[in-house]
């Protein structure tokens, strides 16, 4: 179920040059479905990535983030779903090290050229000889228009692929990009969300692209929520494979604007596809707040209107009962907030002026506007200038059934 | 559907000497049920309370925290439900004194000397004309053990009342005091629930008092969360009615600290009744957490347990999917957290051996104490010797029916 969200076909999604994509079914979870993802980049590539501040975080992600801070020439990435190989010890990074050594076998490359990634159940052994055994077989169908296969290679609980295309024009050199993601619970991005991956066919210099990772992931995954938990296992990775006629070797080029303009919109939109598919969302919400005195305390209130489950169980119901986004954003720790400056507007309706419902309120306007299935809501704190958006979703009996049979 | 949950009984809840309770139906949001609670007290009695840190403090609660502050002598108290009377601006105040002053003229006193509460929705214009025509059939019935009735008529989505009473003896003196709670949703105290009630026929000096309620609190009340809403109205209000022969007059008269035991305990108790009638709650939790470097930092652990979706609808499930409580241990924001070295306990299972899976755990083992309806999560640390404890309780479907539906 969801929410407006655009179906991506095969045929829309782009290859990019510099980089392939293979699958395989390996059993990890269930039998007979994609749930093994392997990319191979060209040389000329550079990749960046961001991941999660969770402390529990896992085996897979310390060696992703090991082995880009070691500035080893990424060769390939590894990606299995079914297993998120987090709170599994010193075990869990000897099995995942051993996924890359396999891999860097397979490929003839050193474990270091390898970034693992996994999702799925916490706290259990990771099953690596079904990955390792089902390695040959992802090499094998290596093709740059996998994209499509690679999007339903990382799902879990979502029930669609998310992935996107942009083609654009900088400085005259055509850059095309196409990213995918997954996740539809335990979604509060603290870097980045399990698992975005971003690939185009630009050159980029090491230290741009860890700027432009960052910039990105600001303002797209880190700023969607579902459920407030931040997975152990989200990670964002820019790919610039380097095959492309554009090359950027600082931040001061004139081209950098418009490549990081051009890939945080696709991101935004990769980040999006998640909130609309939220587990069980029927809305998909966008919380706007402004006037603030700086981004963190507008990211602060937006956040508590967007985690509050009294919030997100009334736009579920489409009951405008309004009151409780204000009292969201009361406890939301902003501590010298004066309400009595605060107005409140759902789309374009004027719910609460100065802090008290505005006189000129009807309920049926809120009535109208909770009916849609996509919804912003707006605050102004009138202190500042500084302005924040959250993406989220409702929160309904599917959110709970979803989450109580996850593992059955 | 509350857990364990023993209803109150008319006859087992004493009567405090000092104080009479009386009842009406003012038909605020619907006919036919008591909605208006006025509580008188003796002459000799001293009140204390804390109050919601919310922004959007309710009207009455910004009323009744400057009476309190201001040091008038508290002479009554008067409650209704089917409105909170919060987000409603200059006008809201307006109304909560009117209910104040009407009730001073028919008692013989100054209106400062009431405090009034509210709880119901937010954003919606108080009917104080219908609470004002109510208070004469409310002060008629005043009677010293009507506490049964008191804790119904302050209801909202409770699916029953909460009370409890105790007698004790102090230094020689018998000390009778007995309590009222309410509140299933909205909650995540901060200062303490909307709302409490609790009174006792000793004398204490004010200072004295405001020392207790603030103890009390931090001990119940602000230990309980169902869906981390901090409301608008929460309010925790102690009253020593003077009646009885023991006198406190010092923090440091031995007395002092059996009679702040036995206040702790009864306002954990009605707390912890609030917890076990949470709205769709079928699980009652408590999340203690051990060996901390500081209480803040225990309470940050458990609060992210206990707030976090994907814990409370695995407990709903029953299913011992318990890498999510690493998961939420790891986000909540103890950065310095060396999880190598964490231990997790399911009742006496355990289940997390430094910061991996417990090589003896077995999932029937965890299976097992999932089906029980009390469930104690332990974690330690081993960063030193603060301990928090944080009581709450699961998320079911029936929580977002109920909220989906409050206002219908």
């Amino acid at each position: 179920m969801a929410v407006n969200s655009p179906l991506p076909v095969a045929a829309d999604l782009k290859p990019v040059a510099g980089i392939e994509l293979g699958y395989a079914e390996a059993g990890i979870k269930k039998p007979g479905r994609k749930d093994v993802l392997v990319m191979k980049l060209a040389d000329t590539a550079t990749v960046a990535g961001v991941f999660t501040k969770n402390r529990f975080c896992a085996a897979p992600v310390q060696i992703s983030k090991a082995n880009l801070a070691a500035g080893a020439k990424i060769r390939a990435l590894v990606v299995n779903t079914g297993n998120a190989n987090a709170g599994t010890g010193d075990e869990g990074l000897a099995r995942a090290r051993q996924t890359c050594e396999a891999l860097a076998q397979e490929l003839g490359c050193a474990p270091e050229q390898i970034l693992p990634f996994s999702t799925g159940v916490i706290l259990e052994p990771l099953p690596v000889q079904k990955i390792v055994a089902a390695l040959p077989a992802a090499i094998q169908n290596l093709k740059a228009d996998n994209w499509f296969n690679a999007a339903e290679a990382i799902m879990t609980t979502d029930t669609q692929p998310k992935a996107a295309s942009r083609t654009v024009s900088i400085g005259g050199h055509s850059v095309t990009m196409t990213g995918i993601s997954k996740g539809a619970g335990m979604i509060k991005p603290n870097m980045a969300t399990m698992l975005g991956y971003l690939a185009f066919d630009a050159k980029v210099a090491q230290p741009v692209l860890d700027e432009l990772v960052r910039h990105a992931a600001d303002h797209s995954f880190n700023s969607i929520t579902i459920d407030g938990d931040t997975s152990t296992n989200d990670s964002f990775i820019l790919m610039a494979t380097g095959a492309g006629t554009l090359e950027i070797t600082s931040l001061e080029q004139p081209e950098y604007a418009a490549l990081r303009d051009a890939v945080t919109e696709l991101s935004r939109t990769l980040a999006q596809m998640i909130i609309r598919d939220g587990e069980g969302a029927t809305k998909f919400m966008t919380i706007t707040v402004e006037e603030g005195k700086d981004v963190e305390e507008c990211r602060k209130i937006a956040y508590s209107i967007a985690h509050s489950p009294l919030v997100k169980t009334a736009f579920f119901a489409s009951d405008p009962n309004l009151g409780r986004i204000l009292a969201a954003i009361g406890y939301a720790g902003v501590d010298d907030l004066d309400v009595t400056k605060l107005n409140l507007y759902l789309d374009d309706v004027w719910v609460a002026k100065n802090g008290g419902r505005n006189p000129d309120y009807k309920e049926e306007d809120g009535q109208r506007v909770m009916k849609q299935s996509e919804i912003t809501i707006r605050v102004k704190l009138a202190r500042g200038a500084a302005t924040a958006t959250v993406w989220t979703c409702d929160l309904s009996h599917d959110y709970v059934s979803i989450n109580a049979d996850y593992r059955s």
